[in-house]
């Protein structure tokens, strides 16, 4: 089957189509004939060389998927050859085909196209478990999160609201704040024009946020603990602005805070499909009834993921970028 | 009548016994007859003027105490004059009066002296609501106790063994070392001989700290976040080694892990209740049916409180000091 590689780290352009081994799904497993896969900033960092898969998972890029089961492993239940589902993988999703296990997989949400439906399992999986079940966002709070209009930022806006939560958004466009606006966001800050701790002090009426979703890490790290609320969590998914920066544990401790840090890909199959499970739960019912709808930038044909990952990089997208087989 | 006052920071002999004011009980709470009151490490740095008590609370030093009721305010339930109780307190406990609002009062456990029942509330409040309440400690998970030997450290290794949990703890002394062995710690460090990292890991079989449970602060920040283990919960209450240091996020984002910093004191009173009612729920029956003892070091008058804060610096001490009235 056709799939991307990654012959050697580089720019987007080691990006290439190869002929590999299709998948066989192992006993839990499904097989998937991909409709269309998400391109995450997680694939780039991959393809740079600053992010090995995980023990056990496929070498090649591509964190979710949507498609059609094509074949059932040993052992699986409730799943049937020809459903419509999305994915959340370990990796090798830019590929015509992929083994996932069955507790990573999510119906198609009716009302939404099989192909958009790529776009949902990355975004709704982060959003939930860190925003929700991490940090336990509550009606009423604010939500800050960085990258508004990102994939996980556009998911975030609306299921924040979705829960009753006010929403504040940093952004680099005017183009990416309008979109925010509509989704829901409240306080809306240009990052290349105004000091985000400022705006949202401003903009939530002195008391700032009390959960805030980053992707920046080191470079915002002193300026979220500032505008954290009392009782505040920082939940750092990306490392954007480097890793490493100095934590005044005083303000913390006044603050009686917390600094979590955490990623999906490499936890282990027992504590996705928890996630999975929650997802589907309280997720897929408000994208079914409207609520909540994937953001979909672009689609790129599988063997021009070069242009999606410069596209990517660019970071003029709003909301998911998809490649399409 | 008599309360200690702190008419300028300094040394332990600024403390002197004044006469104050007595005070009244508000509505919703009761006065109480002091019996004995709990030294704290925080009594330390609010006589050093580094600490100045949270808006509203009295000035004078003092954060729990054991007694009897003599007084109930308007409209306080549940509660009658002459009751042996202790309380936790926002200030004002080195003193022959308090007054304390009723959600911050537990009952003097059975079996325990009404003495001894003033060096539990900080204690037990502390290592519920930051070990079990914020970290949510497991049966059969590490709980890793800087300071072993302190009120606090001989608390959560007791309670921690109560519910299954295994206990490393560190410790200046081979005395205090030996109480914690005691007390049912398995893996006990000599800071001041070994390093912590390397004895926890091979005391956890490679596994870390899945919580701990710190009062140093920036010194041990890097080295509480090397031991800790995937999915760990660092809570940092005390800042005796510093508040500021680098914090290494993407260490903490490999191990999906939280630092998270709190303290009791300036939590607002219904906070304060919520977490007296799960100590009273989940710690009382373990103290009352001695599984869980009160650790005390020595017993000072109230007019020698100087010797009592100059003991606690000293930090030769295993468990709680008291002053009595």
């Amino acid at each position: 089957m056709r799939a991307i590689t990654i012959p050697q780290p580089g720019e987007a352009d080691v990006l290439v189509v190869s002929d590999v081994e299709a998948p066989a799904p192992l006993p839990g497993e499904v097989l998937v004939d991909v409709v269309a896969a998400g391109v995450n900033r997680a694939d780039i960092m991959q393809r740079k060389g600053f992010y090995d898969p995980p023990p056990g998972a496929s070498p090649h890029p591509g964190l979710e998927v949507s498609g059609r089961i094509s074949e059932l492993g040993e052992g699986v239940e409730g799943w049937q050859v020809g459903d419509g589902v999305c994915a959340l993988l370990s990796g090798g999703g830019y590929a015509e085909q992929v083994a996932v296990p069955a507790g990573q997989l999510l119906p198609a949400p009716r009302g939404v196209p099989l192909q958009d439906a790529a776009g949902l399992p990355e975004v709704a999986c982060t959003v939930w478990s860190n925003v929700f079940l991490t940090a336990n966002i509550q009606p009423g709070q604010w939500l800050l999160a960085h990258g508004g209009g990102s994939g996980i930022g556009t998911m975030a806006i609306q299921l924040a609201k979705a829960v009753g939560a006010h929403v504040a958004v940093t952004a680099g466009t005017p183009e990416k704040l309008d979109v925010c606006r509509q989704l829901g966001a409240e306080v809306l800050v240009n990052y290349k024009e105004d000091d985000f701790v400022a705006a949202v002090r401003t903009g939530t009426g002195g008391h700032g946020a009390d959960v805030i979703l980053d992707t920046i890490g080191a470079k915002y790290l002193a300026r979220n603990l500032e505008v954290l609320a009392v009782g505040g969590r920082l939940v750092v998914i990306g490392l954007m602005g480097g890793r490493r920066a100095e934590l005044d544990l005083g303000m913390l401790l006044a603050k009686r805070a917390a600094v979590i840090a955490t990623g999906l890909r490499a936890r282990p199959a027992a504590e996705k499909a928890t996630i999975v499970a929650a997802v589907r739960e309280h997720v897929w019912p408000l994208i079914e009834s409207g609520v909540v709808r994937p953001v979909i930038h672009s689609r790129h044909p599988l063997e021009k993921a070069a242009d999606a990952h410069r596209e990517m990089e660019a970071s003029t997208h709003i909301g998911k970028i998809l490649l399409t087989i």
